[in-house]
């Protein structure tokens, strides 16, 4: 139990984050809960792992891949507790598995879809966006990215670095110049930080304007996304919250200070609609984004 | 001559800079020269002329405002030298008092539209956008501004300044946050730097964004514009050209100059297409952007 | 000066309604007073003018032709009063003729452009609009009307009951089944209550719903307006107000009173933008809705 | 028999009506049916059965939830009949159990999705929309709802009176100001008479209107509807059927009586495409449109 | 009178065909008949070139430079014969040489609007569009043109040969992949064969599909047009006819002979909405569609 | 093995060609070869039904029903040899009587959409599409059918000739006047070449401008897809090539010889993006292009 919480301590702290980083963490978290589970019975086995899961999750009750890891992880269907446990090993470790492999696959499948020639915009930092873009680039297509500066906390710059890395040739953009550049756009690729079961994407601030200027002049928009990132909470009508973060991020608190009329709004997130979405690309295949549900129904066992 | 081209430099050199500025110091040049004219005929007079307003001019071809200006200063009808002098001297403070009203006009015809508890959305820093929310304010209206940071020179620190001043309640918001805000706007208000012959409007990289999200949501989306920056080499099929500023403004060269496969794009402005703007509001009342070549026509003197 | 407070009132009472009624009203009230007045100078004229003017526009500020018809019929240009009488006399008899043959002009232009077996789906009871329904029908022309109820004051009545006078099929929706209905229609015409100086439409409340679902069908969107119908306030940034009506229209006061949580709001108006418009068949021709400000400034003398 | 020939009586002159009783009275009827039947063999069973299913269907073939649930109330596996015959009184009952509480379930799903503030329009009388709304306005949210009239029957009474009844604050408007409102709008909540197996919508003549509008606007449309009413028959192409009603709904017959070349179109439904559909709230969770076949095979066992 | 009638002989019969060669024609006729008109009056003068003007038009009533030639080349003021007599014979030769020079004006205009590395689309076989073309190149830009078979007539082959002389590289499609290639497009420029006055164009059948494809991809569509072009006769409501030609173009009529219920249609025209044109390149310079009224009024003396 | 290898070569060099074809050969084939097997163990079998099925499936990697007949007919689940035998057998068996009884399946669902008086448009020759015309048309229905050309093959032809052979009255229309003809259309029914796993048609070339006017104009866009046209490699990123043919189906080869800058393209295909199809008719029932997945998954064992 003590590793256990102190898996869900640095969940809580963000020193765990991602929703890669922090699905993982909670199937190591709940295997080793159970791999040390001292009980006497499978109903006391069952309660156990049960509140384990539980307050895992309610460590970060808004991160998508929580839940999802934890559920899959904690499965089992045998009464007998050894069996049980170890059932979640396996499903645990398989869980894991897939999660390492998930963007390699993503950046495999989809980078079948890039053409020599492309130009590809993308926004903010993904791993499994630029997955797709690394891979495509290895295969020797001949490919150029814009990447947008994405504040206020300018991941492009992370982003141009990564791709500088692979020698991929990039032009940085400021957020103002999407529209502008899209008409040289072939592909738009970004990452998702959820998707809900309707299909709308919950991603970086910003990139519903991708997609709609991506909409506007007839560009593929494709978005990048492990299965891990479909909500299970949204089908139940959970709405996924957008966090606010500090206004420290876009202007100077002493400037703002100064300013008693102002008030700075600094959302993270924005909601891309799933008829702006060409296509999903993730670790079980390219998909529409109207089946959402069926991916968490299936793919997550809810 | 020497005052004329004292101007000229710098207009050249940016020294006098802004589309007002540039008219009205344009049309004062003309003037002076014209008043100062020691010629022989009138068709000396005619030739001087037109040598000052076409040196006038080259000093800055992209500029919309200056050829207005001249334009407009300089048309004299008399076959006599004195007439045709009193007559440019009259033209000219003509069109630098109409200039010097038309964002007071502006503001006053546009505030009209305005209604109480609208929530406007403005980019960059426009004098005549600035004028017509301020003097909705000042009539009493109980309003909201939701103001972009426009990056990469962050003009919007001034504009969210400038209204700060005035005691407007105003929101600061990232490039980013565009389309997500636009669910609760009523209006966007922009500037303009040109507006060419077909009702195209060229205005700071971005106000594409925000007119392409404002009509995806119904919302109005309404350009303020003084009448000389209606661009006649539209007209002739001249295409206004995107000035790109340095990449500094955009990463530290320094940061840069390690990337080797990364470059920056930066252009100035971008283009909205007519069917995108629901009005223009001029200092001779509102328009359809449809009606741009008849107000260069009829009201620039081409 | 008491006929013209006499007709002044009528305006105000509603007595005289309709815009082409008011229009004739107040131009012929112009006419009789300029025909009448005692006046020493042309100074005097001019005040005496400007008073009547002033105060008959004053009796119904938001009424559209009524500014135009006073604009039109009190101009003169004459320095000498009895030249200046005379003048406004034939102004305002040459406005009055106009007015009465522009419905005749209307039908006449606007028929050519229905073609036999049409199906027309109209709203409301406009006469401009059904000018043209009737006179292609007297041409020979084998159409189908679609009339929309009109709620809450039900003047689709009013529009199946002329054209069943004229002989012409006609079929009665309620207004829920436009959209329904669309597929089947060839043109949808409308009258105008008001166009705006950006080409924006006044009309009825459900005319905007009409031409969206003409958009969205690729069906014709036609208004059929006399140019008097055009706002020259509008040119000023004045907002054409949306009248309200009493929610005994829409629902019984005896049962509303007993639900205090319920309002009823009973708008009579609606705004339909330019966009959607494919015509405006005006007395003088047809025109795009982007030539409204043109057509305010040549054709009403602003 | 007899009972079930009572019951298939009732569904046939809409003694029963409304899609949730008809299904329930529909599975008693298969229930107490199978309950009663005195067969030798499983093969007569099944064929009685059969016989019993096809005469209840064909009462009102029209109907979506009629086949859906004797379908599912008459599913058995066992080649036995007392097992059989108990496999089907708990289908029947889990179905009836299932129906019964699918308005509360949709009810709590849909109203997480309402926010503080929010501004609802709803369409005639719809339970299931109804449900969210009420479930969310006790939940304690501050809503406001705008109830449109829904001519001809005026089912917008009955809604406002049972919003009335909860204390929820709600506007009343004719239909065709329902594009007029739409900017204040933030969600569209109807419900659904049927739901096509390739996702589109059949409700309310009108509801496409709403649908439209929402669309032009950007504002969220939600259709809430339990998973018995997504049809069956439409997967083999069987059209949905819109049924016509009297006239006499629409216009006094006295008066329609006196105008020869009218007539009266009164459809009780029309068709909302999927495109224009966020999502729908059903009592399994919140999906896209397009599920609506995966739903029918899954959860319909079709 | 002879030479006159030879020429409306020659209109009637196509020998003289193509609007450009008909204005001309038509204008030569009217001046060289009023020059060499013997009357004894200018009412006699003013007759006989009325009904030399009437019979001109009658030759082909759905031309649409015809009436707008004889109308500016007929114009006249003077009371006096001989003075009358020179201004039509001025006013011809001035229409003549403007329209001899509006391709090149047109040319040069739109050819401005031209970027180096442009991929242009054009449709049948156009002069005004292929001017444009052509002097972009000849100044020296790299372009790639992609002109459409243009089937039944295929007029698509006399464009690449014409392109082909010129040294432009060009690609060859049908005109069933014109969208397919769109995305490869930057700009289309097509010609026109008339232009109502709501800003609608008649062309070549095939053009609207090349508008609807470039607006969905946000490419630009630029039609050429000299203001001949535009339709007076539109004003006043009269539809702009749709050709139909023999469907031994489209089939072989052996073939078709044996095909009971098979037609053909074969219109040679079809009509773009003014909403999917970006811009007209005329030689009076670049207007939007919604000007067109004004053109036909102010341009062409209507 | 030589069977197989004949039907191989026979696929490879297009002998036997057209999606249904291809996949029923190669059950066949499968079939005969698992038939007559000569293995010693079940590991053996496996690994000869292996190679035979890559063999198989490598002659032509594009088509998309080879490798899912291929997959269909070599599946089995059993460690003996014998039975693995008979299960093939029986697979392959299944899958072409499925395959065969397809059509005429589609044909049923789909025509129960078409109604009395509906008008048809197809394009190419599509034997799913006709299916459900002559269905319909066998039923009673009395339709219209427009039928395009369908440069460069002209396949149209062949189309209007199978029509004229049921005695459908049937319209021939160039391939550019599809928009021009879409306002008379009710539905527009076309075949599949294959259909991608987010819902993407592909299909003859100019199918999707028909899908853009048919959107445009709020007509029906209905696909009839065997199953076996759904594209299994799409899941996992392969993008499905579009061949290109012969520069002589568009131009005579001599007349190219001599036109030294035009070159030709003659793409086969194109693709239609999932928004704009409103259903898909295939042999298990009408679905939403957003199934795409679950029908590769489900259906064709993926």
């Amino acid at each position: 139990m003590q590793k256990l919480q102190e898996t869900a301590e640095k969940i809580r702290t963000m020193e765990i984050r991602g929703a890669g980083r922090i699905a993982k963490a909670a199937a190591e978290a709940i295997r080793d809960y159970a791999a040390g589970l001292d009980v006497a019975s499978i109903e006391e086995f069952s309660t156990r792992i049960q509140e384990a899961s539980s307050f895992l999750i309610s460590t970060r009750p808004t991160a998508v891949s929580l839940p999802n890891a934890v559920k899959l992880a904690s499965k089992y269907s045998s009464g007998n507790v050894e069996e049980a446990r170890k059932e979640i090993i396996e499903n645990a470790n398989c869980f894991i598995e897939r999660a390492d492999k998930a963007l390699g696959i993503i950046g495999k499948i989809g980078s079948r879809r890039i053409q020599d020639g492309d130009v590809i915009m993308t926004h903010c930092n993904s791993n499994a966006a630029l997955s797709i873009i690394t891979t495509a680039f290895e295969d020797g297509k001949d490919i150029l990215v814009i990447a947008t500066e994405s504040r206020p906390r300018r991941q492009g710059l992370l982003t141009v670095r990564h791709l500088n890395n692979f020698g991929v040739p990039t032009t940085l953009i400021v957020d103002s110049a999407v529209r502008y550049y899209m008409k040289e756009v072939d592909k738009v690729i970004v990452g998702a930080d959820a998707i809900a079961s309707n299909g709308a994407l919950v991603n970086k601030i910003g990139t519903s304007q991708l997609a709609l200027a991506a909409n506007e002049a007839r560009k593929s928009f494709m978005v990048a996304a492990e299965t891990f990132k479909f909500s299970p909470n949204t089908i139940l009508g959970n709405p996924i919250e957008i966090e606010e973060r500090s206004s420290d991020e876009v202007i100077d608190p002493v400037i703002l200070a100064d300013l008693s009329q102002v008030q700075v709004k600094n959302p993270v997130f924005d909601f891309t609609p799933a008829k702006y979405i060409d296509m999903i690309v993730t670790d079980i295949g390219i998909i529409s984004p109207g089946m959402a549900y069926a991916i968490i129904k299936e793919h997550l066992g809810w």
